[in-house]
C-alpha cells in the first residue's frame, strides 16, 4: 500500500523536523518549557508513546501533496512541521478553554502544570510554528518562506475566530445551521486547507493547481467535520456503552444538533429545557435521527466529500503520493481505501 | 521639544496602523472578538480613553530609530503596529497568568469575558501582530519584512522563554541573582531591543549601527527593569500611602530582593516565613535597604544606563528624532530629558 509505504519513511523524518523546532527552546533557563512542549508531542514524560503522539495527518498531507505536486517532499519538512505545531498550539490552548483533565489517555498540559504555564506553553509552541515555516528558506527559498508565512498567519487568524464562534455559541439558544460553516470553517477546514496548499506551493505547481489542492484540503476538512459529528451522536462508541462519548452529553453544537434546533420539535424542547443525562442519550439519538438530522448531516458530508475528491482529482496527484493522498482523503471521509 | 512635537505627528499614524491590523478581524462573524482587541487597546467600551491605551513606547521607539538612522518613519508603520501587538497580547495573557483583575484602572479581559475567550483573545493579537509585520512588504519591500518577521518570531520565543521563568520562579526559594537577568532578558529587554533593531532595519543602516541600535535597546531594556525593581521597593509609591504598590507585597523576585536573599540575613529569613504585611512593608524596606540591596541595584541600573546611552552614541541617532529618541530614553530612566 502506497500510504503505508511513504508514511514509514514521512513519519521518521516528520519527527526530526519538529524535534530541531523544538530544540530552539534555551536548554540552560528553559528546560521545564521545553520538556512541556515534548510532553505534549508525545515524546516525553508519563505515557509517552507513538499513540501519545497522534496521526501527524496534518503533516502528512503536507508531504503527501508536496510528492504528488510533482515537489520534493524533502523540502516540504518545514511547513510539515509547521502546521503540526499549530494544531498543537491549538489542543494545548483548547484544553484550557473546554476544561478537559486529558487528551489521547493521557493528563493535559494545564493540568499537570496549571492554567498559567500552560497558557504560555502554547504561546511558545505557535512561536516555534512560525520559526519553523521560517526554515523554509533553507529547504526551499525566501520567497517560498514567505508565501508559507502569509498562508498560516492568515490561517491562524482564521482558528481563532472558529475558536471565538465556538465558545460563543455555547452560551447562545437561538443559533441557525448557517452559524456551523464559519465556525468549522475556522476551526477545522482552515488549517487542513493550508496543509495541502503548503505541499503545493513548496512544489512550485502552477495556480490552477494550487488552488485544487487548497479546495480539495477545505472540503476535506468541512467533510471529516460533518462525518465527525454524525459519528459525534450516531457512532458506536456514542450509542453503546455509557454513551460517555456522545456529543449529546457534552453540549456541543454540532450540526445535527442545529438541524434538531431549526426544526423546533420535541428534541428541540428538550435541549432547551438543560443538560441531557447519559440515561437520555440513546433515546434522543433515536428522536433526533426521527426529525430528519441524521439523513440531513449525511447529505451534507457527502456532498462535501463528493465536493473534495472532485478537487482532488482537478489536481491530478501523481505517483505513488498521488495514491497515498487519496487514501488518507477516503479513510478521514470513512470511505473505503 | 523634539519628543513632543514629534510624538503628536507619530501617534495618531500608530493608533491607524493598529486599527489596520484589528480590521483584518471578520466583522460579520467575529464582531465580538474584535471588540474584545478593541476593547483592550483601550479603544472601545467602559473606560475607554488615551490613558487605557497606555503609551505606546515601543512603537514610539520604532519610528524615532527609524527616522534617527535616516529613514522613512511612515515605512515603519508596520512594524511599529506589530511590537505594540506582541506587547498587548503578552499583556492579555499575562493577566490571566498572574489572576490580575485590573490593568489601567480597566478590568482586564478575562476578567470582563472569561479565561476560555482571553486566552483566544490573546492568541488572535498573536496573529495579527505577525500579520502587521508582513504588511511592511507593502511600505518597504519583501525581504525587509521577511527579515522583521524573522527577527519578532525570535523575540516572541524569548518572550516565552522569560515568562516560563518568571513563572516557574515564583515556586523556588533557591534562586540566585544570576537567574534574574536571562528572565529580564526575555520579558522585558528582548521586545525593546527588538523596537530599535526593527527601525534601524527599515532605515537600511548598515549593519554595525543596526547592532549599535539594537544593544541600545537591549540594555535600555534591562537597565529600565532594573530602575523600575527600584522604584517597586523604594519609590514613593511604595513606601508611601498603603504600600499597595510595593513588590514587596506581591512576592515578586526582583532584582532588590534576590540580592537581599543572597544576603542570607534578617531581610531573607523574613521572607522565607511567607507573605508580606502591608503594615511591614516600610520597615521591611528599610532592612533591605540596610542589607545592601539598594545600592546594589542602583549600581546596576547606573551600569546599564551608561551602556545603553553609550550604544545610542555609537549609533549616532540624527535629526529631530534622533533628539526624541535620546529624551524618550533619559525619561524611561529617570534621569532628566
Amino acid at each position: 500500500m502506497s500510504f503505508e509505504h511513504l508514511a514509514e519513511i514521512f513519519l521518521p523524518s516528520i519527527e526530526d523536523e519538529l524535534h530541531m523546532a523544538v530544540d530552539l527552546v534555551d536548554e540552560l533557563n528553559s528546560d521545564g518549557l521545553k520538556h512541556m512542549l515534548a510532553y505534549h508531542l508525545g515524546w516525553e514524560g508519563e505515557g509517552a508513546s507513538l499513540e501519545a503522539r497522534g496521526k501527524r495527518i496534518r503533516p502528512l498531507l503536507v508531504l503527501f501533496t508536496a510528492a504528488a505536486a510533482g515537489g520534493e517532499w524533502e523540502r516540504a519538512l518545514p511547513a510539515a512541521a509547521a502546521v503540526e505545531l499549530v494544531h498543537n498550539f491549538s489542543l494545548i490552548h483548547d484544553d484550557i478553554e473546554d476544561n478537559s483533565p486529558t487528551r489521547r489517555g493521557r493528563s493535559t498540559v494545564w493540568k499537570k502544570w496549571g492554567v498559567a504555564q500552560a497558557i504560555n506553553a502554547g504561546d511558545a509552541m505557535f512561536t516555534l510554528a512560525h520559526l519553523a515555516t521560517l526554515r523554509l528558506q533553507d529547504t526551499a527559498y525566501s520567497l517560498i518562506a514567505f508565501k508559507a508565512t502569509k498562508i498560516l498567519q492568515n490561517v491562524c487568524l482564521r482558528l481563532t475566530q472558529g475558536q471565538y464562534m465556538d465558545l460563543a455559541y455555547e452560551a447562545r439558544g437561538d443559533l441557525s445551521m448557517e452559524a456551523y460553516w464559519p465556525m468549522v470553517s475556522g476551526k477545522t477546514a482552515a488549517l487542513i486547507s493550508a496543509c495541502t496548499e503548503l505541499g503545493a506551493l513548496v512544489a512550485e505547481t502552477n495556480d490552477i493547481i494550487c488552488a485544487s489542492y487548497r479546495e480539495f484540503g477545505y472540503s476535506l476538512g468541512l467533510a471529516f467535520q460533518a462525518q465527525d459529528d454524525l459519528l459525534g451522536i450516531w457512532g458506536d462508541a456514542a450509542i453503546t456503552g455509557k454513551s460517555a462519548e456522545s456529543d449529546l452529553l457534552s453540549g456541543k453544537k454540532s450540526l445535527p444538533v442545529l438541524f434538531g434546533l431549526s426544526q423546533n420539535g420535541p428534541f428541540a424542547a428538550r435541549w432547551n429545557q438543560g443538560p441531557i443525562t447519559p440515561e437520555e442519550v440513546p433515546g434522543l439519538a433515536v428522536q433526533l435521527e426521527h426529525e430528519g438530522a441524521y439523513t440531513a448531516t449525511q447529505a451534507q458530508a457527502t456532498q462535501l466529500t463528493d465536493q473534495s475528491l472532485g478537487a482532488l482529482e482537478q489536481a491530478n496527484p501523481q505517483g505513488e503520493a498521488g495514491e497515498a493522498l487519496r487514501t488518507l482523503a477516503l479513510r478521514l471521509l470513512k470511505r473505503q481505501g
